[in-house]
């Protein structure tokens, strides 16, 4: 399954890159397809082993946060392997042409 | 942790109230504190328990669709008990009146 | 159309309930069928007078904090009125009794 | 400000893909500046322009089905020029190197 996600500390004031930056180390260690996008990272694989590595992220926002929100979006279509690239060559295909990522 | 979940099955037409039906009674049967409202489901428990609650109604919908989309919200703040009331109770009480719910 | 939101504010500290209350406030004085839960407020309406609306709070919460978060998720199905209680009773209905909300 | 948002048509199958390249062509005639990923799309812009483009997107999907969910994720701090591209390059400065997008 395809799963974007984003963690937001509160109350550790408005800039949250120092966070976000250990997030994506976390992810990238992972060995899971993933790519970051300006409003949340998407990684690609099973329930299992995305939601461990989700809380893991959320846990470790939590170290330095008193209240974290994490919001998650899952995409489930099973039997359709490599979506993370798939879905927007599908697009493109259907376009005729490259598209902005 | 006040967690609240939606889940839409893709491919069997415009009504998904059959399925929503199910994953009530599903959310209903684990025993967590919850409360439904027009847009989706909030449940308050722990990460273990509220990720295999939303991951068994997941897995229904998917039973009845070949695509499902499920959007998790997680607001988690630690030490924090009975939220699930006490969020609106805290707006009522700065507002000095009841709202709508 | 049925639009669920929730703005929050960055910087300026874990409890967002001040910001919160002022939201609830705006939407109550709308006019517009509302309803809060712990996790966001609903509203009915078309398209104009629900992105003002949202968009009125929107700024209000920016006037307290340097950065600010909307979540806006629209459930539209021209010709069904009087979703906000609907969709909730027809849950109900299939279901055979009433559920927590 | 830097706006995500997706749109998901129900009632007409479970490939969405011919919904989502329109979706596209109309961003991209918009002149705003965006970002496509796996999971919606990221736009920059004042509120009015951009509101105004998801509405047209919005309303481009609803003439090909009977219920549309979209979905608007905000994230507003004044006076950030640039966001699209300078939060990921901020993430990569912190981790000191380039990071999947």
């Amino acid at each position: 399954m395809l799963v974007q996600f984003s963690i937001v500390p509160l109350g550790s004031g408005e800039s949250i890159s120092e966070g976000v930056a250990e997030v994506i180390r976390i992810v990238d260690e992972s060995g899971l397809p993933y790519k970051t996008n300006p409003m949340g990272t998407v990684v690609e694989g099973g329930w299992d082993e995305v939601m461990a590595l989700i809380r893991k992220c959320h846990e470790e926002v939590l170290r330095g946060a008193s209240r974290v929100l994490t919001s998650i979006s899952i995409d489930d279509r099973p039997g359709k392997p490599d979506r993370i690239t798939g879905k927007v060559q599908s697009i493109e295909k259907r376009l005729g042409r490259e598209i902005r990522k």
